[in-house]
Formats: C-alpha cells, structure tokens, sequence
C-alpha cells in the first residue's frame, strides 16, 4: 500500500468503506473528471452518489461561491435570516415550484438527508396523531435510528444495535413478481381491522430506489398508492434525495406520475456544489410545527444557498431538462445493447434515468466490472443486496464526448469480466 | 414587518426560530461582528450556538477554502481518500491528539451533530451487546430519534411522535443540591440487580450542558463517573460538541478532569469555519465497525477539511489557549460584578469557561436581556427550561475590546431590563 | 332490566362483554345444557370460547375433583411437587405425547392461554438470541403486551395504549386469494436481505384462527411453514389453545399436518372441567430455561390436575377421537345444507372440526341469528372483524340428540333472522 | 433422588423452582399444616407466596365449594352473569368497600396478578393518553411483558429476551439511605421540563414489596406520593396482590396510609381458597373500557367466585382484623428477639405485617436458616436480591399453638445455620 493511503489505515475508523474500493487519494475534479495524486484521470460514473448531478466544481457555482466568500458573507446562521436564504426561497418558488403548479412550505431540517427523513416522519406523526409509518421492502432512508428503521438493508439495520419500530415494510412494485400489484396486498392490510398493520401516520418510499438496487416504481403504481394515502388520510411522503434534481429527467422523480405528495425529502444534489445541504418540502394545510420542534446546527449553511439558487438557475431553460432526456436515451441504448452483446453476464437493465446499471446473474461479476472500470480510470459503483447491479450515475450535464468515452472504458471493463470469469477449456 | 421578512414567512416554515429571536436579515460578518441589510452592527456573544469559536471567516481559513476552490480541489468524497482530508487526519493526530497523550481513531459519521452521537451510540451498542444507554438529566444529543433518546428536554421530546426507547435519565452533577453526589444515585442503581436500570451499553453526557441551562460537572464528578464505567465495563462517551474546541478554556472540555473517555463526539467548532462538520472519536480498541456500517452522503465535506486543519493550527502555539483563559477570567468577573450589582436580576453566574451566563430569578428577565441587547446591536441567547439564564458565549479569539464593548452594551441591556421589570410606585 | 343484571351495571367494570349478548343470569350446567335463574334451558354452541370442550361438569371429573377436595389435597402449589401434579405429567406422557411419538417436555407457566403464549415467546427469544416474530393476519394470542403484540386485531392492539413492538404480521393461508400461496410471500422476505423483515426467533400461529374467524391453514400450507422454519432456524410455535384439545377432531389441531412444532401452546380444555390452566410443551433441546426465569403464582392449580388427568382419559379410548369425526360430519353437512337452503344469507362454510361456522354477506345477519339463538334456548357466538360469521362450537362429545335439537333451533334462528332481514315488498 | 421425584425431572420442564427447595411430593393440607408422600408433616410459613392467607383448605369455604360443585353450578362462565359472581360483587361492595368509604368498580381482568396489572396499565394509558408508567425499585409486578416492563428484577427482565419499555424505574422509599425522602427524586423529575422524565400515565407500587426483599413504604411517604400524584394528574396504581387481604393487618394493605388509589390490583389471596382469581378495583370515573377492551378466558373462574364469597365474611367480624394484629406483633417481638440473641446473623428485622423478616449481613445464613427449617418440617422462603432476607408469611389465621411451634423450628434452624456458619477455632 502506498505511503499515503497507510495515512487512513493508521488513523481513520475501520468503517470508512469507498477507500476501499477506489484505493487512490483524490485531489481534484472539473466537471465529470477527477484526478488523483498521480495525477491519474478517471471518468465520474457515480456523482457522489446522487450528490453531483452537475459534476464537479461547476464554474457557475464556483464563482459564486467564490465572490460570496470573499465578501465575508455569513457563512453559518441557523435558522436566522440572510440574504442567501432569501434568494433561494425565492428563486426555488419561482423556478422549481410555480411553475410545476406545487405549493409547499420549505424547511431547512439540518443538512443531510437522513435529517430531513427523521423531520418528516416527525411531522407526519405529528400531523396525524399515529405513530406507525409504512415503508417498502429494500428502501434506503438513512442511518440515524428513525431513518434507519423505515430502511430495508438488513446490515445496515442490524448496525443500529437496538430492535427497529413504529415501522412496517410492504412490497414495493413488482417485488412478487411483474404480474402481481403489490399494492394490493397493502390495500388488504388497511382495508382488514384484523391484519395486525394499523392505519399508519404515513408512506415513505424512494420513486428510484439508488441504493436498493434500482428498482423502480411505476407511475400507475405511484398514482394507486396516492389514491390509498388519501382514501386512508394517511401523508404521502416522496424521499427524492437521491432520485430528485434531475438524476430521473425532471426535477422531482415524481412529476412523470402526477402525484403531489405531502411532503417530500430533498438532499444530496439541492445544493449543487456537493456541499452539505437538505430541505423538507411540506403542503401548507400540515406545517403545524411549533418554532423550534424540530433543528439542527448546520441548517444554515449558506455556502450552499448560494451555490443552490445558482444550480436552480439551470432550471429555468426548457433545454436543459430536454438534453438530460436526450442522455437518458443514449444510456438505455446502450446498456441494452451490452446485455445483449454479452450473454456471459447472464443480465438484464434497471432502473431509469440516470439511475440504470445492469443487473448480473453471474455472481461476482458486477463487481469485476466495476474493479476493472476503476483500473481503467472510470469510477462505479455497485448495488443490491448481493452487489449484483453495476450503476451508471453520469452527472446529468455530463457532454456526450465524456459519455461515450465512459461507455467505452465500460465496455472494455465488461469484457476483461467476462474473460476472468470464463471457465478455462483446452 | 419588512419586506425581506416577509419572504421568510411566506415561504418557510414555521419551524424557523431563530429569525424569530432576531428579526433581521444578515448579510456579512467578520471575526465577532455581524451586519444585516441595513448596514446595522451587531457584536456577536453566541457564536452560532458554539458553531463560530473562532469567530466568523477567519482570514487565514478563509484564504485557504478560496485557495483550495479556485484550484478545483475537490468539494465532496463521501469517504474515498482525499488530499485535506489527509491533511486533516495528520494534522489533529499531530497537533491535538498526541500532545494530549490521547488515542483515538477518527470516524467520519455525517457532518452534524447528531450523525456523531448517533454513530456513538451504535457502536457502544455493538461492543458491548447491551442495548440501554445512560444518559444525565437536562443532557441535549440532536433532534434525530437515536439522539433524542437520550436527551432530555420535554418539548424537543414529544416532536419525536413517538415513545423515546433504550435511555434512562440519571442524575447530573449536582441535579438535587449542593451536597448530594448524584453519582451515589447511579451506582446505587447499578449495584442492585432489582433496580430495574440494567448495566448500560454506555453513559452519555456533555461536560458543561450548552442547551440545558449551563449546568457543569466538576472534575471530581467526572473522574467518580470514569471510574464507575470501568468498574460496570460501560463506555464513556462524552459529547463534546459544544463544549469542546476551546469553549470551556481546552480543546477537549474533560482536559482538566484528567479522564480519557472510550467515545468523543465533536462537531460545530471543529469544522473551524461553521461549515458543516464531525468526527467521532474511538480508542482503537473498540474500533470494531464493519465497513460501511455507519454511512452518511456528506462525511466527506472536503471544504471543511481544510479549514478545520488551518484551525487546528492555533493550537500549536501555547498562547493561543493562554489567552482563552485570560478571557475567561474577565467575563467571570463581570459576570460575578453584574450579579452584585444588579441584585434585581436575583441571579447567580452558571457554566464554565466562555459558557458562562446569569441565571435569573425573576420571570422573563432573561429574555429581556437578551432582546434589549439585540436592540442595542448584540446578540446573545437564552438558555434553560423557562429561559431564565442569558448566556455568553464570545468567539474564543474576540479581542479585548471587542468583549469589553460587549460588556458594556450588555450592562446596559440589564440596566434596561430591570427598569422595565421593576415595580410602579408613587 | 331485571334486578339481579342491575348488581352487574351498578357494580362490575364496563368491559364486561358477554353478559350484554346473553343477559341472563346462569346458575348450573351439565354436559351442554345450562340453566338461568328462571329455569330456562340454554343449548351451549358456544363451550366457553372453547374452555368447555368436554361440556360441563362432566361426572367422571366432577367426582374425582369432589372426592380430591374431601381429602384435603393440596389446592395451590406454586411449583412445589404435588401427588396430582406428578399424575398429570405421567398420563399427558402416556396417554397424549408418546402415541403420537412426540417428545415434550411440560411447563406451568401460569393458568392462562395469554401465560402460554408469553413463555412461548421468552424462550424462542431465548434460545435464539433473537427479538423478532412472525405473527399471521387475524391471530389472536391474548391480552397481555406479549401476546397481544402478536395478536392482529386493531381494537384489541389499540387497548394496549402503548405502540407493540416486535412482532410482523404475515398473510395467513389464503389471505389475498385462493390461488396465491401465502407462505411465496414469507419466503421472499426471508430470502431477501433488504426486505426490513430479519429472520425471527420464531412463527406463532393458530391452525385455526377461532376468535381471527375460522379462517384455517391447509396441511400442505403448514408442512411448508414447517420446512421453512427449519431452513431458517426459527422455532415454530403452535397455539393450540382454542383449537386444541380435539377441537378439531385430534387432540392436537396439527396432527393431521404431519408437523412437530417445536413450543406448542395449550390452555382453556387442556383442565378438562373448565378451571384455569395451561401448559407450555418445549422440545427437550430448547428447554433452556434457568429455574424460575419465568413463574406465576397460580402454576400449580391442583384443581385443575385433578379433572386434567381424568379427562385424558377419554384419549385412552379410539372410539373417542372416531365419535369426534362423525360428530364433525353431521355439522359439516348440516352447515352446507343451510347455506344452500338459505341463499338469502349469502353465506359459506368457514372453519374445521367442531370450529365451524357461516360467514354471511349480509351485514348484521350473523349477530342477528346469534340473537334469535339465545331467544330460543341456544348460546352461540358470533367471529370475525364485522361479527360476519356465526359458530358452531359444541362440546366435543354432545350427544347426538343434543346436537340435533341445535341444529334445528339455529335453522329456526336462521329463517326469523332472515324473515327480518328481507326487504318489505307491496 | 427418590422416584416420585425423578418424574419432574423427566417430564417438566427446567424453569421449575420451588421444587427444587422443598424437594418432596407434597399431598394434603389442612390449615397451616401440609403432608408429604411419606406422611410427613410441615408446618407453612410460606402460604403460597401470598396466595393461602387463610390457610389450606378452610373447613367453611371448603363445604360451600364441595356443595356448590355438587349442584353442577357453572364452573365457567367467561363473564356471562352467573349467581356466584352476583354474590362475590354484592358481599365485596357490602362487607369490603363500602365500610372503607371505597367507592370502585370491579373488573374480572383473567384469573392471575399479572393480569390485573397489565389491564390496570392498559386503562391507566387509555385515561391519560400518557404512555409512560413510573414504577419503584425492587417493584414485582408479574412476567407477562407489560408487568415485566414494571418490574426491577435483573434476572426476571432479562429472561423477556427483549428490551423493555414505557417505563421509569424511581427510588422506592428509603431506597438511598433512611433520611433522604426519595420522592424529592421524583418531584424534581417531575417539576423539571428538562429530567428526560416525561409526566406519567401511572405511578405502580406495592406497600411492602414482597419479591423485592421486604422493603415497606411508610404512611407519610405514600401520603406524598399521592399528593404528588393528584398534583401532576397521575393515576395510582397499587398492586395489593401479595399484600392486600389481611398480610399487613388490614384488608387493603394501604388503609393505614388514609390513601384512596385511583387503581387497585388483587389476586392471590382474594379466592381464599388458593384457586386461580384476580381482580382490579377502578375508581368509576376512570371505567371508561369499551366491552371487551380487555378480556380473558377464566375471568369468570365460578369456584372461585364461591370461595372468595365465603371468605370476605371472615372480615364482617372486627374480631378477625384484631387477631390478625396481634400475631403481628407476636413475630414482630419474636423477630427482634432472634436478632438481639443471634447476633451471629449479623441482621436486623424487614418488612411489615406478616410479611416480615430477618436480613442476614452474612453470606448464605439465611437461606441456611430455611434449608434447616425444612428438615425440620417447616416452609419458609428467602428473598431479597441476594436471597438474604429469611421470610415469615404464616397464614392470617393461623393458631397461637402452630405460630409458637413455627417460632421454635425456625430458632432451632437459626442455631444450626449458625453453628455451620462458625469459623473453626481450635
């Protein structure tokens, strides 16, 4: 191991995980490439995790940031006012909210995503009265104790070292099989005073799941399950952490379906820049929070409401949302055409948007891609309960150029999986 | 109401608070001054809560975030391996740690607070295989379900929405009286197998209680409750959050007790610039995390790395905490002067080290403290279950005029307060 | 109301329920017939719950238990060594356990059906180390937090006031459809790491869900349970409180299933003469329990030894179980023959053995036959969420005449209920 | 081991307890007198744990059982209105509650103690919509979860498999040391928004806590406790179970306490006779059950509605209350006696009423003292956490003559545990 990675493995927690995959020290980044300390390029598949929809260090963003800083403009102020804040509040409105006909309140719940999952479900407990909440089977919510027990992963879960409750998990779309409604079964559950499932305080769920493995529900399935929040008057809770800004080809993951959800849960990419930063978008009739109910000591971090309202800015031209479309396009084209080409993976596509990876019937082998993707110089990640999904996560500004580049270091990474994986003959 | 408050209630929540205490928006700051839109100055005596120790855009942290973003350093890394964040671990082994004769591994739990203590807590749940934690009565953890099990504040409880699990509330030091070890309490407890408290997973406390009203624990206290832990083979976590970087006179608030608790949690202050930032502190030995097990999307701020390791580099000059501690001394000074010539307040000085306020005895007096300050350009909070204390807490590195300017609109603002709570007569 | 129900209203809780559908004072019984304060005959449907599958004040019982009363025998006995403790282990084994080549060993854990259940659940957390059950839709287990957080119905769970922790409630047999197999559903939760459902310590269940109403799990549905179980290591409990004790043709329900439960539930006619008592069977590997680690004063009725081992002595006799069989014959027939001959109740056959019964698609057609019931001389009861289905429970060895002359007063019962349930035509 | 005795070895299971202390095969009882297989006689100090205040076997209640089963009475009625229940509720109001100025209602919860406190937790959360209950340290109150949750054994609580919840356990009187009035405790907890102690539904607690070691609450501290109680809007509970009907002197153990609780709950000695029964006494303003809220299958245990009837006449003589008191003060002269002539005991006098006792400062002595009391033909158990408290709990009638024969074993026994506990000298 080379001098500086032996840096982390003295003096840094056992728990740290992607410098273990990605074993290189990484020093900077522009757009969808970072270099390391060698000064090796590599290719961003994987966007922070959802966190980077705009790539690295936008320009845009930077500048602002930049001009702020040097300025001495406030850089931490609660839940003060400032000017930042105020601009993103209203460039939000104006951007994002008005003009896709939603009205919610904002709250600024501390700066992650977990922190914004932990206030809704406060809220809607509060809103309701009940205390149970709805979740679905492989959902990802986050790590503190009330995310985590509306999360699916069972080694995440154990991890909380405490039996999970006031939580109760029903099958996400298509998790019996393609023909069966999984929805009905829930409708069962609610609709029979003797199934042991109360009447919840509400439903969480991702539209994409990102960390679950790509599943991904419908939009009839999306527009049933509203129908049964509001025939139970139970809240409607979307997380778009990791599938909103974008990362599906509209703003919210959930336009395509035409719901209005109750609350939804933003974190990740909302701050454009990849600094800390979350909100809790709630429908006006349910902010019946008292001052103070719930907070957090970086829920003002005004760096990010600068490069926020700046991100947002992309927003207000039509074509931005159209290339996005247009990229989404070339990445199921072409993910087809690789399960097609290479029957060795034995796969088939999940996902959508910007969120598809193939999942591999070969054990091991999305991992082999993924490895052989990062000797090539392009960074992956892998998904699902078995790490048997190989994720594409390109920024969704990423240039066609850098794309087709990225599927071609992909290609090369599956055949060179393949060929480890082929049984030897003479 | 102005317009520019206007926008802040149409818009957010009503969960803010703070904008509620100072209704004002602001725009730019520097070391311990604030100005709002106006162009008004306002001395700043809470620091964001402990967040700003080092008061606001430091210059020399500041010419390094700028520096490191004009160079495209990278912004976010989840936890893959990065040059600051090398810098960082090196730096605080090398400035804070060793000097200390302190051996901890650095786990990067999610950049708030709360990420910390709820990483904490799961890990003293998995060394030990017990699932209760003790915590001490008016202890304040986070806002998220884990920390607020063990935090003890009765309003931030009932936000959950749900019964609070797996903590019991001990009492803190000095909790009945003057004269009772609370200390004889808890191991009462815990010697008696019908005491119904089981032997915890750990003990959690704050050394000076930030949120709870400036209680402190004395060293004797400190060292009895070490000792009790090793005894029952409970880890100690101490959560210095807020009472740590400098704000109690010491980089660690348990310094001079002399103790060297299993688990520390740090945030706020550490980041060094107010971004958002945490580390979790564990001794080697129960470093026993799988990879992964604990995550968060943004315990990679890379910006924060690099101010948090310049700010680290005050701490290699021993003047630096020297003179801290002289400006200790000069606000307990006034304060006690206050306390003697303000009998009207009917108070008495609490806290420790730049934590230091005035409880007062007479309803709402403290609150009217704080808004005449407010008036008079200075802000300063409240603390306590009725809001009876008005606390200071000056940036550790205010210069001597500063504080002195601040006494002074301060004494005025009680000299007001009392005028306005002081009885009609003729 | 009459004098002697004023005493009850003046002076008794209002939870009492039963004395409101059969408002009578009752002052002897024999076999299945009862009498009121007035001399009315009542045929008893109903054998308290399944408390009297013998009938009441059987001879054999009664002398023996008179003639044990007359020598002073020890009536309570905690767990002291008792002459008719020791006859009752012995016959159980003899007569019950080795014919039937099962291998138990017997606990007291307190006289009552909720007592069973709750050692059931201690030990399988217990032995496996494990928190969770698997519980099935419209179970009902008992009243206590244990039990009752494993019981499905909503009224019952919300008399708890508390949340229920622990436990999921998965579809019984042929909960969506008849065609779906139920258990496709457990397995997949089970064989999915991100379902949110860990592998339990145990699945309880009834084989058929008396108070849940009558709905029954197949043969092949519980060999399949069984074998998953095993797959997974969870211990498979089986409630037989209500269905056991030849309920259903057997002495145990499970036996036609072929399946060896590893903790096996029994309470109400496990006496024989109607006094309280239970049993918990424990496979000899999983009796790890530390002497006293679960106790209750009334473990030792002695009473209840006395009529237990006289009545396990009807299980001597083949003849006993066949005289059950033809028994379950006449009902099954009579049942089909009534909702063919009586369309208007838009009914079907629910249940198996002497638990069978009639769930109307007529809303309050059920209750109202119950009630032309007690009109005329028969007590029986009414199951279900909405109280749809009316329940043949008759004793176990009613005599043919008996059980004639039921049938004939419920099809009374069932035309005037149904005369009153037509619409009025002119 | 003999052979009657190695049949529980065989069949039973391992959690059984005291016959492992009194290691033979009990047959008759009459009175305070109990037979073995081989004829031989004991006498009891020990009355079932509580559950034989009147003996064995009472002639009286004996004759009205024999008569009342002889008429084939109804054994069980669930809570079906029978004559024997009508006569039990009609002598309870007449003989027990009316002459104390009680005005409650009577709730049939299921035939044991754990059932009556868990129905009187669950009505106490139903009243108050409070989900918190305060219990005492050393408080047993039955091993069902819901009891369990308020019960401060380790061993007992541990034995759940599962975290126990809902509750806060609180310093019963005297707890710290014999001048702190531990109620400050609670009162501090209580009046402070900041203990972490939210304002509970109830408040459960025995007089003189019969499993925890003998520990007794004087009259003035439970005096406060319900003040306090009244003050915050709390409902007390009192488990009467062990030390209601007659063991302390009066009927109900807190009569000299000139308390009135808002709930009480009874089992063991209530039936007289030693069968299974319980019931829980509400004040009628808090009855607010819906029918079946709370039920059970032996709430309606007729035998037992016989004896209970039967023995509450005991009480309509005042004489009956004065014998009681004087064989109180007969141990209670006897217990200091032994103290002041073993000082080899190194003990000092427990408890009140008869339920008193002798803790031992050495190690083993007092279970020594009952081992050696068996051989000597007389039952007697030990409690307290380290089994160090030696217990008389002879029968509330028991004759002068049998008491003095008690005293005389129970010395011979403290001699010959002294003589084996001498340290050898020569």
């Amino acid at each position: 191991m080379n001098k500086d990675l032996k840096v982390f493995e003295n003096l840094e927690s056992e728990v740290r995980s992607y410098c273990r995959s990605f074993p290189t020290v990484f020093t900077k980044a522009k757009g969808s490439i970072m270099w390391d300390k060698e000064g090796k390029e590599y290719i961003d598949f994987f966007c922070g995790a959802g966190a980077l929809n705009y790539g690295h260090n936008d320009p845009n963003m930077k500048q602002k940031l930049v001009d702020y800083i040097m300025s001495d403009g406030i850089t931490h102020s609660l839940d003060k006012a400032t000017t930042p804040k105020q601009e993103f509040l209203t460039t939000f409105n104006d951007v994002i909210l008005k003009p896709r006909d939603l009205d919610y309140k904002v709250m600024f719940p501390g700066p992650t995503g977990t922190n914004t999952v932990e206030s809704a479900l406060k809220l809607a407990r509060k809103v309701t009265g009940r205390t149970e909440v709805i979740t679905f089977t492989n959902g990802f919510h986050g790590m503190t104790i009330g995310s985590l027990s509306v999360t699916g992963n069972a080694f995440k879960r154990k991890g909380a070292g405490i039996p999970l409750h006031n939580a109760v998990t029903m099958p996400y779309d298509r998790y019996m099989d393609d023909t069966t409604d999984s929805l009905d079964y829930l409708e069962h559950y609610l609709e029979d005073g003797g199934s042991g499932v109360e009447v919840p305080a509400a439903v969480i769920l991702e539209t994409v799941q990102g960390e679950g493995g790509l599943n991904w529900a419908s939009n009839k399935w999306l527009k049933r399950l509203e129908e049964l929040c509001n025939r139970f008057d139970i809240l409607l809770i979307i997380d778009d952490v990791q599938a909103g800004v974008g990362r599906t080809g509209t703003f919210f993951s959930f336009e395509p379906a035409g719901i209005k959800p109750d609350i939804v849960c933003m974190s990740k990419s909302i701050g454009g820049y990849g600094s800390p930063f979350a909100i809790t978008l709630i429908k006006p009739e349910y902010d019946i929070w008292a001052p103070g109910e719930h907070n957090g000591t970086f829920r003002g971090n005004n760096h990010a409401f600068v490069t926020a309202t700046e991100a947002l800015k992309y927003w207000d031209d039509p074509a931005f949302e159209k290339a996005i479309h247009e990229k989404i396009e070339k990445v199921t084209s072409y993910l087809n055409r690789i399960v097609k080409d290479y029957p060795e993976l034995d796969g088939y596509v999940k996902g959508r948007g910007l969120m598809q990876g193939i999942s591999c019937g070969v054990e091991g082998i999305a991992e082999d891609v993924a490895a052989e993707a990062f000797k090539r110089g392009l960074i992956m990640e892998t998904a699902g309960a078995d790490d048997e999904v190989f994720k594409l996560f390109p920024a969704i500004n990423m240039d066609n150029e850098t794309l087709e580049r990225g599927f071609d270091v992909i290609e090369e990474s599956v055949k060179a999986a393949v060929a480890k994986n082929e049984p030897v003959t003479n």
